[in-house]
């Protein structure tokens, strides 16, 4: 045999060993033997290599039938890493994220609401680097950077095309990251990873097609089909707040008339308060509906309703298992919990599809855009016959 | 070799190299042989049994460098069957389709709007064996039937849960058909099976993500993504007649208020312009609105403009490449058309969205639900091997 098709057969056993360890752990050996087709002895030379080099351990436990201890094997979820990142208009998240969606050393960066993408992204930069160095990171175990912002995202491209929250448009993000990090990076909208964070670890574990609406500054969906975010023609599927509800409605921000967001996005709510009285934020709105104030009960009551329209809505087009919901508006105010918990099946959704999911909210809130981030890096990003070999060299 | 694994092996073989045939004609013997890795003799020996039982044909094809004349394959598409069925609430049409989506024989045949599903299936399956004499069909060609139906369709079970227009509930399809014809049946929406007509032979070839909206008795759409239909947890996806665009608007049939559809349904376009003066159809509401008559024009304008609107709410979700426009509102009705043409583009759908997907229309109008349910029944029924198999021992 050619010593490149030894190579190519060595490092695809060694992708499959770890795979199958990683999917179906804890195992034993003879267990891979059986599952990959392999000869014991390669799965024991294989497994050999990866416990040498940390990616996996050994744990004993006890058979049920003769007491016997064997042998099984577990991923060190500790082996592979990757760096999630979270950008907002006033801060950048940033942590470790490991194989289990657990982060390590996060940390939280102040951010101009004015800054350039440059001056963003060299603080982000700055604390990946500060990062490795702090927690002491292996270099060598981290696959790359994941980013997750608001926004219209090239995917493929790195970049963020327009991300008006931030006030930037065509910031090539990968790019810069891999110039000032050596690392390289994968970019997303923030409701993206969020949503894949959820599918793979959080409120969505098991689900065949879920989906995530945020409630936040906009209104937005990720819809998760067999594990794949589904993206769309150009990355924008699931912009439900750009839907139209009132062709004769309010001005959009986007041109148009009547969008869901503007009956529900935390500015626009603030606006239609302060036309009533001076309210600077989405709490004092709720504070004074808590008072008895008339004016502030009708707009918040309209934003719950609409809020249970957009579930019903989204629901009729994605026909999911289950619906996750995240964003101020409904993971901090819990008159809003209940209004869905009590309203929004029985009266808002279309009554064939009810029973057919299950709303749930974020299982990691702050965390979310990190975890999904870092998440999509390892997706993208993982070649562990290639990092094997790197950690062999070195 | 055991004798089921020899079997197991040509039946695979059968198999491989028809769909190669299928998929790549015209290809010449050589290049079967190429792309499959079979030994030539196998690949002769394989061409030579489907040759016989005419399921493809040589054709002969000048060779541009020398002149000789090259014998390519090429799969006969009257080779394989299927039955389509679309059915209406006073009609029910029946066609075979072939593999390329042609339709041999449609027939028409009238149902009472009242009927039952028995008697409507009687109907079917005598349609069905008399268009199989008529045609001098080879039943043993015949894969299976499609059915087309507007409603909620379990197309795992072959039942229709409820078509109101129908006025049918838990009617099994799939199970009555197999008794009276002895073919097995696969049942489906009438919008999900026209779209995957669209996609495989019709406006949406080639389209990576098409979606298809229907403006009729209701409003729904249907997505294709790389080839299949989304379904969704229930068959539902795609209902964007009940999503809501005015939580305190007119009440919809189906208990919510302000869905969709109360806009641009065609009975209730009827029934509003009924309170101004005796419509029976929209072909007088779009005569009153071309003589002139305001409360005509304001009715229709608001269609439209929802029409434009359900394009619009149906690309933020999906983000398409394609969207095919069928129904009667924008097939009969130039001025739609043209409404469409100039205005949707540019005011209805999201900025970022506009370039991102074209539009287009129906390439079958009439014959689209046969199209779609005859090709979804040779998706789901279509075996070569066994038909084969069947036919070598007749």
């Amino acid at each position: 045999m050619q010593k490149h098709d030894q190579d190519f057969i060595k490092r695809k056993n060694r992708t499959t060993v770890f795979e199958i360890i990683k999917n179906h752990s804890p195992l034993s050996r003879a267990e891979i033997a059986r599952l990959t087709g392999m000869s014991p002895t390669t799965v024991s030379r294989i497994v050999a290599e990866l416990d040498h080099l940390d990616f996996m351990h050994e744990i004993e436990q006890e058979t049920t039938s003769v007491g016997r201890k064997a042998i099984l094997l577990k991923v060190n979820p500790k082996s592979v890493l990757s760096v999630g990142v979270e950008i907002d208009k006033t801060a950048i998240r940033i942590g470790a994220v490991d194989l289990d969606g657990s982060v390590i050393g996060g940390k939280s960066i102040a951010r101009n609401a004015e800054e350039s993408s440059e001056a963003t992204l060299g603080s982000i930069a700055a604390g990946i680097n500060a990062l490795i160095d702090d927690e002491r990171l292996d270099r060598r175990r981290i696959v790359g950077i994941g980013v997750g912002l608001p926004g219209i995202i090239d995917h493929a491209g790195g970049k963020a095309v327009l991300s008006a929250q931030l006030g930037w448009k065509q910031a090539d993000i990968a790019g810069l990251l891999k110039e000032r990090t050596g690392l390289a990076a994968a970019v997303d909208n923030e409701l993206k990873v969020k949503s894949l964070a959820e599918h793979m670890y959080g409120a969505a574990k098991g689900s065949k097609r879920s989906v995530l609406i945020g409630f936040g500054s906009g209104v937005g969906s990720s819809l998760i089909i067999d594990g794949d975010i589904y993206r769309g023609e150009s990355n924008s599927a699931g912009e439900v707040g750009h839907t139209v509800v009132d062709p004769g409605g309010l001005r959009c921000d986007c041109g148009k008339k009547g969008c869901l967001q503007t009956y529900i996005a935390e500015a626009a709510l603030i606006e239609q308060a302060s036309r009533v009285k001076p309210v600077a934020s989405l709490d004092e709105l709720f504070q004074a509906r808590r008072d008895g104030e008339r004016w502030a009960a009708d707009i918040v009551d309209r934003a719950m309703a609409f809020i249970a329209v957009t579930i019903g809505n989204v629901a009729c087009m994605y026909n999911p298992d289950t619906v996750i919901l995240t964003g101020k508006l409904v993971e901090r105010y819990p008159e809003v919990r209940a209004f869905i918990a009590e309203k929004c099946m029985s009266e808002y959704v279309w009554e064939p599809l009810r029973g057919t999911f299950r709303i749930a909210y974020s299982a990691f809130e702050q965390d979310g855009v990190i975890i999904g981030s870092g998440l999509l890096a390892q997706g993208r990003f993982l070649d562990i016959a290639s990092q094997i070999e790197q950690m062999e060299q070195n």
